[in-house]
This record gives C-alpha cells, sequence and structure tokens, in this order.
C-alpha cells in the first residue's frame, strides 16, 4: 500500500478517471451500511449496543495510540488501514459472535461471498489491494496482521470489564476458560497488552460476574 | 508522525511504560463517548442520525479510496490518521451544525478547552502529537489537511444528497447558496471531488429538495 500519493496516480484520460470515481464512491455509499450492523458489545455508558463502524474507527485510534506496544515491529499506517477495513464483510454476512460456535462453521464462507461483492465494486487494483489487507488481516500471520488482531480482541475486553454485569459475557453465561481461549492471541501481537487484557478478565471472576470453571483466579 | 514502530519506542523501565500504557488506555476508553454524539446527517437508510464516531470511520474509509484525487502531493497515512482524530473534541464541545452561525462563535474556544483535556489524558509527547495533528487539520493550510477538510464536507453531501427530502438540508431550509459557500472548500483539497460535491447539490435544487436563492441551477 504506497503511502504517498501524486496527483493523477490514477487510470489516465477524464473518461476512465470518471469511471474509476463513480466506482469507488459507490463503494463508500455501500460502505455506509456498516454502520447498522450491530455487536454484542455496548458502548461505555451501556445505553445500546456497538456498531461494528465505530467500532473499527475505535481500532483505528488503538493502533494510533499503542502501535509502540507491539511486540515485532508493525507499520503503523498499514494496521491503521487493516481495522478500518477488517469488518467490511459484515454488510454482507453480519457479525458473529465470538462466542457462537455453530456461527463460526458457515462464517468463512459467508465472509468470502461478501469480499468478493463488496470489494468488487471498487475498480480492480485498489479493490485487490484492499481485498489483500483483509485476507493479510484474516491469516493473522505477518506482524501486522497479529497486532491488528490484538487490538481486535483487547477493545472488547476492555469495554465489557467496563459493563460489568452488564456484559455479553455475563448475559451469555461465557466462562474465564472460554474467554481466555478466545483472547490469548492478543499474546501473539503484545506480551503488554495481553496482561492488561488478563488482568480485566481476572478481575471479572474476582468479580463474580465471570464463572471460573477451575483454571481461572478465585473470586474474591 | 512516524509510521514504523520498533518494540520498546516508549519510555524506558517497566514502571514508566506501565503507567505510560494506563494512560494511554484511558484515553482510549473516554475516546469511547465519541459514540454518543449525535450529528444533523442521517446514515443511508435514514433509520437514525449519525454519530461522530462513524462518521470519523467513514472518512478513514474515504481517505484510502479517494487519495489518489488529492490536487497536491498528500501522505495517505497522515490523512487517515488526521480525521481519526478530527472530531475528538466533540465528546466535551459537542457537535455544531455546519449552519449555526450562533454555535460557531464559541466553536473554537469550547474546542480549545476540550483538547486541552482530551489530548492531556495521553502521555505529553503522544498527546501532543495527536493534538497537532487535529490542529493541523483545523486550520486547513497543509495539503494534507486540505484534503482532510474536503472529505469532510464531501462524505455529508453525499449522505445528504442519498437522503433526499430527508436531509438536514431540507429540515432545516438550507439554501443552494448558503451549501456551496459551506462546502465549495472541497475545492481546495480536490476539484474531482468538488465537480462530484456540486453534481449532488445542483440535483437537490432541480428536484426541488432545496431552494434556489438565485444564484444555482434552475429547479426541473
Amino acid at each position: 500500500m504506497a503511502s504517498q500519493h501524486e496527483p493523477g496516480d490514477s487510470d489516465s484520460g477524464v473518461g476512465a478517471d470518471a469511471g474509476r470515481l463513480a466506482r469507488q464512491l459507490a463503494f463508500l455509499l455501500e460502505a455506509d451500511r456498516l454502520k447498522q450492523v450491530e455487536r454484542q458489545t455496548a458502548i461505555i455508558g451501556g445505553s445500546r449496543r456497538e456498531n461494528t463502524a465505530e467500532h473499527s474507527w475505535h481500532l483505528g485510534l488503538f493502533a494510533l495510540v499503542l502501535a509502540e506496544h507491539a511486540d515485532e515491529p508493525v507499520d503503523m499506517a498499514r494496521v491503521v488501514a487493516m481495522v478500518l477495513v477488517h469488518d467490511l464483510v459484515e454488510i454482507d454476512a453480519g457479525d458473529t459472535f465470538a462466542y457462537d460456535e455453530t456461527g463460526y462453521e458457515t462464517k468463512a464462507a459467508r465472509e468470502q461471498a461478501a469480499a468478493d461483492r463488496l470489494f468488487g465494486l471498487l475498480p480492480d487494483g485498489q479493490g485487490g489491494q484492499l481485498r489483500a489487507l483483509w485476507e493479510e488481516h484474516e491469516a493473522a500471520v505477518t506482524a501486522d496482521a497479529r497486532f491488528a488482531n490484538a487490538l481486535d480482541r483487547l477493545q472488547p475486553v476492555l469495554l465489557n470489564h467496563a459493563a460489568g454485569t452488564d456484559a455479553p459475557w455475563v448475559r451469555h453465561g461465557i466462562t474465564y476458560e472460554q474467554i481466555v481461549r478466545r483472547n490469548a492471541v492478543i499474546a501473539d501481537g503484545s506480551q503488554a497488552l495481553w496482561a492488561e487484557a488478563h488482568d480485566r478478565i481476572a478481575e471479572a471472576v474476582r468479580e463474580g460476574w465471570v464463572a471460573n470453571d477451575g483454571a481461572g483466579p478465585a473470586p474474591g
């Protein structure tokens, strides 16, 4: 992803450029629908659930502020771009609750079809670039993607901890062991951020919000 | 803003780093409140108003997709970072409607106080960096800031055009001349994007959604 943009980077010719811009604007208007995809997590204060568009903004801010805590060198600009597009497929595929095992069986196929349609709205080269960034995030192999994934897990842990007894953890009866199994990948991106996340999960057990299935810290 | 981040960029010493990380997380949780700031613009479909957090995400996506249309070279990563933080001050200062002249008289003072408090939550160097990015956006002098401002005006024009008779333009009786006066700065960042915006404003006049005060295109 080139970060420096010179005027006229796009296809030559006014006609080609007008068609290109029309496709880009159509994609950006379609992307607006991500504001209607609801997540399980509530916003701070608990007045309503978070939507995926504002979640993605929040992760962009996390990347800007927390990049120094990545355990391997990361390209902050790529991480920011990755988190901004990482959930676009939910426009068609919906949000799959992190602890919904049945939903996860069909998630990959639903999201590939969504990626075909959504990134396909863009001019070919550009759609391919953004799709590659999304695929990289999904694969979670590169340092940038592992750190982006860490932020994507850390953010709901912080919001759920702040929600206390109103957290989806509590509503759905999720246990300490399930939470740790889901979120331990934060450590693949940042040991420091995983320590912060684990502190909050442990506190949720001590407070009695989350059941300890034998493996976790004793309730206080 | 350095884009490449090496592990250990932050202050040396575990104690210093823990305090630094605590401040960063406190800032990120406080930033969550931007999800509760309502704008005049409605999301596509019109089911509710847009909030400033999801607006900021949308602008980040605009920057990723439209950077090639900037009339001067821009650093896409800086533009993305700028739009992600450009409205954070609305957590304290609220959103000032674009056509509210009374609100605009006190806007600058309210927003400076908000910037003091919010960016002050971060470790000093980092808070200063993000605040500088916000100040640069407000001043709209650099090429990056002019382009970021262009996107910030273009996005609501697209949503308002899509809303037809439900647009805030219509609700508040804003005229063609007022809309053009407000949005012509898009041309300072991109002539191509201003042409697209103006096409939609002109259509709003032709459709009879917006009054033509003599200067605009004739209603159809």
